[in-house]
């Protein structure tokens, strides 16, 4: 509401329906309001004016009116943290995906598209957040790159970000991965931190704890969604963080931290999902699964919803909304059944989500369609060439977790060459930079995928989006990462023979320009593909886009390279 | 911490001692942390830079060290509304008598001085928060006058307060006491309440329910000071308000409200004191009271220290403080007891609070002194000529409360005039208008002060500070007004003879130049020489000064006449 004259007349619109003198815009008539607050349900209409709730507790009558037909409404729910690249598809698609289940808000951060595009990744969003339904809010990608480890596609320094600190889409600065960069006071790190005091500054702090975290804390970064335990977030909490948990499709922290969330606690824990992709969502949903399994596990609903809207709502300062009550945004969600958390339907800033809705956002052209910049590559860039060492250093990759073990095996050496081995589930792992800049290749080993045969890549290959591929025979990685390059960007299965399944995610090298539907069945011919070649894992591409992930402990994997993510320094550094 | 090299040298400091690499500047040794989340109690130091806290649960070193000798420590104490005048005595006095209670942010609305100067009233406040120990913080005054039914000094509109907006320590628009405006959305108001759409916008709506309460909402108005009964605090919770429980001088709804206070609640209400005089903090305190008797009447010590400090900061934008913990602002108070809530010691944006942080605050001369422009009064000024009607209305103190009775009585004619009936407890009440503008007199009748002889006047009547002055003696009355002209404003008590006690509060009418003490020991003076007058009211000036205020139900009393609240109107039109 910029315009003056604009906002005083909705004001007097507004003040007028909120009274009953005029109609309300929308009247959603005989709901069950549920409170966030204390658990109450109190049947009533429920009358708005524009983006805005005008009134609640009263009868009304108004130009369209819908019967909830005795639902309950609650507050629309907030994902507080998240990457929209990871549903692989674009934000109009993530919206048309999401905002169903119920998520009206979502504050993701372009990191991934960052890291590939810059600034103009950025904007990008920042662009599609102008036509989205749901309010999409921007947290700025603090770490790009994420460390001097890897070779990403661009580098945001803080005189990249500041232009866009007043957009008013934007919140702050993004989760702070570099938690190194923070506790050593690396200076250009200090000056983003500096430069956000005001703002809000999320975190990214896994298993920093102690004075380490008091160090951390101390920069005023207030949230975090990296807690993989209930300890682990108690000492966050005990520390003034808002603690989010998390429950992506590979990091699945809800499990270990439901029991955190209690009438005490409510006020301070936000929920949020991080990375999800479609096939997930639409196998388990979104927050509404979220909700659902809390109060499966314990939760009061009253908790449960309060943190799905107005703890996170007011964690990142978003004043407007988080309760349905007259003067906040007309974010609702009808449920057809509160402890299920079941979606009947959605109010988007005071408008019904449904097919018109998105049918009547102005379309974004996509960017970043020709980003993956890569020579031929053949299976003999896949060698790893035998010295005097007997164990190698070993990837545990952890199922459902983006955190891995540090292991150690003693691995075949063939034609002077150490080789991948099947009977250990030891695979061979690489991070081919496909930027354009060094053409470097970083090779290593993995266990816990258990490949049989040919090899999965993937363009996506968090956070510099180099492509990361794993495979047990040199061929078929290389037939794997070539398709990727024809396809500029995508997921894809090889045997030796050939391709055996993939999927184009041109955007940048991470997202799809097809409906997500579409995505969603081809990630399912993707994982029957990767199951047909031994592998065991629910998420492989997942599992592999984490790899290449420095920032998270403990063994990782850099087109520079085998990562130790606790020494913070490259494995044979 | 405007300059960007102070903030990252700052930071990197601030880091550096969170990680207890180098000394922090201030550690409170050997405390017990209360935590107003749940309750829990952790041995710990608490570190502190600069005026943040950088370090908890942990053990410190430091420049200088405090040992807290095994003291609990909570945050500091925020007062959400609060008029600074209403203590008598200028901010930096403010400062010094109210901030050893725990109150390290006042919240103020500047609305007394400003219907007195106006702008420069307000930048009176802002100039002294700029120099005082305790953050006072400012909401702009919204409604001056408060109503086209009294004269006031000044009068501010839009284009006003729209320069002050951006302030630093402006939070937003204070009290939006003329509902009836929003309700009528008179184009002043919606102006004002436009600007303040981004913003925070405090209320003010004394049994304002319903439907009427849904269209004040729909402004976006969101907390609220004047709800006296628990069913009326539920409404307003239910519809999204942050409450703030209020016990002043004479607005006393603690006893009432207490019961919202619940762990379900605790995040949604706040504490303030509106109108509190220095005999009231001496004897009895100040948030401090409030938390221990909300305790002594069932809350939870971490729901009653809650909204004392998260819950408020959340309420009103203040995302830098309301925890003990790294990173936010280092506001404690230390306890010798915290059910009873007796202060210990206080510290203050990270300075221990002592006679020499007050001593080294720059001075600031006072402002307004001499603001009471007044003809001589005389005793024929007070005649209330008899007319046909036998009942006469009389305004109905309420000991304790701002609300009044509107009361009927048959009242003795003495030679054509209606007089004073003590038989009754009825005395005579009158506002003379004193900024020099029209010298307009509103006469009447009010019940409740017990006076038998003599007269009490108060340059202090609220909001518009005309000279307010209750006797049952018309020589009295004038002899009582006139002192108060000599006094540049004032409390005066007076019988036929003379004056008999006074206190002089030229700063605008309305505050002392002198040190609370002073003040405090004049307070009693006029209490004694008012009981000796027959009265009866435990805090005779304050109920005086409130008698004006046509803004609160249901009758009152401006330089105009008498005044029906409830049908917003003269009594006589």
């Amino acid at each position: 509401m910029p315009d003056t004259a604009d906002t005083q007349a909705f004001l007097t619109r507004a003040i007028a329906a909120g009274r009953g003198e005029v109609p309300a815009d929308l009247v959603i008539r005989n709901a069950r309001l549920f409170s966030v607050m204390d658990g109450s349900v109190t049947d009533t209409d429920i009358a708005i004016v524009g983006n805005r709730i005008v009134g609640t507790h009263a009868h009304y009558r108004g130009e369209r009116e819908i019967d909830a037909g005795g639902r309950m409404v609650v507050p629309g729910f907030i994902d507080t943290h998240l990457h929209v690249e990871s549903s692989l598809v674009t934000p109009l698609e993530f919206d048309r995906c999401v905002l169903p289940h119920g998520v009206t808000t979502a504050i993701c951060d372009p990191h991934e598209i960052a890291n590939v595009l810059g600034v103009e990744g950025i904007r990008y969003f920042l662009d599609a957040s102008e036509r989205m339904v749901m309010d999409l809010r921007v947290n700025l990608s603090s770490c790009v790159p994420a460390t001097a480890f890897e070779t990403a596609g661009a580098r945001l320094e803080i005189g990249d970000l500041e232009p866009l600190r007043s957009h008013p889409q934007v919140i702050g600065l993004a989760e702070f991965m570099n938690f190194p960069g923070v506790l050593n006071r690396d200076p250009a790190v200090i000056a983003k931190l500096a430069a956000f005091q005001e703002g809000h500054i999320d975190g990214h702090a896994p298993l920093v704890t102690g004075l380490d975290l008091n160090g951390y804390l101390a920069a005023r970064i207030r949230t975090d969604h990296e807690a993989t335990t209930a300890q682990e977030a108690r000492e966050k909490l005990a520390k003034g963080m808002s603690v989010l948990i998390r429950e992506g499709s590979v990091s699945k922290d809800l499990e270990a931290l439901a029991e955190i969330l209690t009438p005490d606690t409510a006020s301070f824990v936000c929920l949020c999902t991080d990375d999800r992709n479609p096939l997930d969502i639409a196998e388990e949903g979104h927050l509404d699964s979220m909700i659902r399994r809390l109060i499966a596990r314990g939760a009061r609903p009253q908790d449960a919803y309060r943190a799905a809207s107005w703890s996170a709502a007011m964690a990142f300062g978003l004043r407007d909304r988080g309760l349905v009550a007259p003067g906040w945004r007309a974010d609702l969600v009808l449920l057809d059944d509160l402890e299920e958390c079941h979606v009947h339907s959605v109010i988007a800033a005071g408008r019904p989500v449904d097919d018109a809705a998105f049918a009547g956002r102005a379309p974004l052209a996509p960017v970043g369609l020709t980003s993956v910049h890569l020579r031929k590559i053949s299976a003999e860039d896949f060698r790893v060439p035998a010295d005097a060492a007997n164990e190698r250093a070993v990837i545990g990759v952890v199922p459902g977790r983006i955190i891995t073990e540090r292991l150690s095996r003693s691995l075949p050496v063939e034609a002077g060459a150490v080789a991948a081995d099947p009977a250990q589930d030891v695979a061979k792992v690489a991070v081919v930079e496909r930027h354009g800049r060094t053409g470097g290749i970083g090779r290593g080993f993995v266990s816990g995928f258990g490949l049989t045969r040919g090899a999965i890549a993937s363009s996506v290959g968090h956070d510099s989006h180099n492509i990361c591929v794993v495979g047990v025979d040199d061929a078929a990685m290389a037939i794997a990462v070539n398709r990727i390059a024809d396809l500029q960007g995508g997921f894809v299965v090889a045997d030796e023979t050939g391709v055996t399944a993939e999927l184009a995610l041109p955007v940048a090298g991470l997202m799809s320009v097809e409906p997500f539907e579409t995505v969603r069945h081809a990630l399912e011919e993707l994982r029957a593909a990767a199951r047909a070649l031994g592998c065991t894992l629910d998420e492989p591409f997942l599992q592999v886009a984490f790899l290449p992930l420095p920032v998270i402990p403990h063994l990782k994997i850099t087109d520079k390279g085998m990562f130790d993510v606790d020494r913070f320094a490259l494995l044979d550094s």
